[in-house]
């Protein structure tokens, strides 16, 4: 028999409330990340893709794509806050706090700030704040997520419910501190690729983002790799063959990835990822799928005490198989339309 | 209905002669860029793979491959000049001007240098030179093109047509600057992987660099999104399945780079592609296909005032799905043999 | 007919006992190659990920994964010792001597240390020992292989047969050249992902790692081309389809990649691969496979003085679309059992 040296996760009787977890396997992120993930989205915002561009308007270089941040924060707390769970619930009050920049060595770090059995006794539900640091201990990204995770035992005890409160949307004096001041003077809306600032959004506009993604295995595995993300059900075929689906299943973070960059084609000026307010992978992305997207703008926001970026709060729809013409979101009864696969709240910001 | 923020592209009315387009998303290429190319294409000629080699001959580190420097200053002008484009029907005068290094951000402008309505009056043809340059507003790069470009409108007015004399190569004299002097007694020929320098080669050779390599969805993808290239045929599953092959078609330059990179067996020291004079895609590739190449030598050339290098005008065929022993190009009644899918008319240097 | 400027490689007939092969490209390697390694195989040992673990303990930034050195040195002595190899027999005495740092040039030379024609004929077997260095001409990695070669003729004149005597096993004092001194105060045994040093492991200790990742083409392609390994096998599946498999093999580095970094879960600490002593590709491997991992613990060694570290001798046993519950390896009549791709004899160093 085999020695028991290896992670099997942890499992819902083994966290304890305001427990904090440090996760494994520091990362330094580097140009060849960047490079990786351009190949792998093809994103286009000028502020990530060109150090001239940045430079301009007051970074001292191009920073990192702030999914790129994202994912390899949340890669890190897989193991230990993942390898067991049925479902990944939601997300709520993510923040993106500091810059990131090749270079930069990104370490996470998760506190349980809730527990609740489900009435099974199979299962419970843990929530947790993570939090990404950088070199010097700045946390660069906080976000809080819920999953659904196995027990170890059924019937085991359970620890007291407690349900975190939540905040609905990120209040918008929390945004921007990612973002140095800007000399918006500097920023060329001919580079950018979009002539659109702040200014020319308005609530309750929608956007048909209009191009097509098709994902390959090779593709979804690579990106999942590249942020140490270690959830099975991404890469093992032999055993995933076996299961629900009948195949590997795409990590949801490439899913968001995918739709960000799709959402430069009518939102070219919003270079920067503030929030996420709330998510939700509504259908799991396979292989093969083409993925679209749309977005409605929901509000609209000034930052306190800046006048060089204003915020728009988007709600972004994954769509998989079919164009977002129609904008595809819910049925009469109320439930989410054939082939949409992401519901994302988000605030995103641009240049007023 | 959605909103008309996105790009829906230029269409031929769209364009005037004498027109200036500055392109979107300027661009920081870097070491990832460069790791990219290697593991995409193989391509192994010494100057472009290491910095010592590079050094040694005169150069200040490993420039980039030059097909990479093409590809991103392609990419950015596929947005404004071919997202309507019904073929991309040929390119002319492309000269590499500048070394290109990674830390350099590239740019794009092209200019209408010609424009044709075609007979029908559905479309026309524009004719563009486009422009690369580096951070400090050296020209890297500069191509001409011309595509056929759907009109929005049947039968509505056309500009005058003109149609630019473009030259059938490009003079030997206007090439090289993309090379430092090089100091050839440093140049290692073992290292560099052939003994054969300029002076072995001479005009009517013919050379079958044996060598065949399969592509794959997510190479020629990744690839694609690495230059940022926008066109939509290369991407998407959902909307080709239902189009006039039934599958993605693989972006040309993907072939034009693994035909350069197969042809380092047996030029292994034509280490810089100084000028593309004229190329077309013969046929359209697709995944799981298997491209081979044989080269032609077809003129010898010194170059003014250089001592150290030499160009030869190099014919290139690439070929699918049968390798290239027979030196396959043209049937019995002129056309193109089954099988060609690229016939490129290239400058290469050499040492002497 | 074509020319005759390309490379056709080695025949036996053209080895010299003593002979000296120079191989061509070196490279250099950079944090585009270190990225393109963490996504291509998932790898998550602390020390190679994050330059702020690694400084904390001694090193000046975060090595390159000793076996993304090992492919590289690897790659380049494909065009000249196995082209025309009909199988790769064995490794033996491979030792990782110095650290490989983003930025450094790795080239590569072999030298014949063995030369024994079959009794066919028609083939025979080239003992060589490669040997890698960097821009300084320092020795990073040395290794002996053995591969059986076709000769270009069979019946033409043998030399007389040289069976070079190899080490079973390297000896510790060989070993931790590699690492530099650490302060192993400084070792962060939560950072690091695994809370097991050294002395909790005893020789006969087995470890079933888990997790199996499912190989695609265009992964494993991508991989051996970063290495610019040439082997024909693995990229053209135009005349693999015509071939044994009627399909493309996956190069054995990638498996010896995979394996080694599923080996994480298990040996988290294990971060310096420090030498092989033996390997053996039991069986091909092909895109769709899914690898799986178990180790043996065979030999626990100090090294001598070096009071920060010590070394187990691990036997590494890749297995296909099974996982290693059951701890395959051979059947009941000596024969590896059904599944086993890999069986690789290595030292791997741990912090005391």
């Amino acid at each position: 028999m085999a020695d028991t040296k290896t992670n099997a996760g942890n499992f819902f009787e083994d966290f304890r409330f305001g427990q904090i977890i440090h996760h494994a396997t520091p990362r330094t992120v580097t140009d060849g990340d960047v490079a990786l993930y351009t190949a792998l989205y093809g994103s286009r915002f000028a502020v990530q893709s060109a150090d001239t561009f940045a430079k301009a308007i007051g970074y001292p270089k191009a920073p990192l794509d702030d999914l790129l941040t994202f994912h390899v924060v949340f890669g890190k707390t897989t193991p230990d806050i993942s390898l067991n769970a049925i479902a990944n619930l939601g997300y709520a009050d993510c923040r993106f706090l500091k810059p990131v920049y090749p270079g930069d060595t990104l370490a996470s770090t998760s506190e349980v700030i809730g527990l609740k059995e489900n009435s099974n006794g199979e299962t419970g539900t843990v929530y947790v704040r993570s939090t990404g640091r950088n070199q010097d201990g700045q946390i660069v990204l906080e976000y809080c997520r819920w999953v659904m995770v196995r027990k170890r035992t059924k019937g085991s005890p359970a620890p007291e419910a407690v349900v975190p409160k939540l905040p609905d949307r990120v209040d918008p004096k929390d945004i921007g501190g990612a973002i140095p001041p800007l000399d918006v003077a500097k920023y060329d809306f001919e580079l950018s690729g979009s002539p659109h600032r702040w200014s020319d959004y308005e609530a309750g506009e929608k956007i048909d983002h209009v191009d097509g993604m098709t994902l390959e295995e090779a593709e979804h595995q690579t990106a999942t790799r590249l942020y140490q993300n270690t959830a099975k059900v991404h890469f093992n075929q032999h055993t995933e063959s076996k299961g629900r689906f009948g195949k590997r299943i795409v990590y949801g973070g490439v899913v968001i990835s995918l739709v960000r960059a799709l959402s430069y084609n009518g939102l070219g000026n919003a270079f920067h990822l503030a929030a996420i307010n709330g998510g939700r992978h509504v259908a799991p992305t396979f292989a093969g799928d083409t993925i679209y997207a749309w977005s409605e703008i929901i509000e609209k926001a000034e930052i306190p005490e800046r006048r060089d970026i204003g915020a728009l709060r988007v709600r972004m729809i994954g769509v998989k198989n079919q164009d977002c013409a129609a904008l595809p979101l819910k049925t009469e009864t109320g439930e989410y339309a054939e082939g949409v696969v992401l519901d994302l709240d988000t605030w995103l910001v641009l240049p007023r």
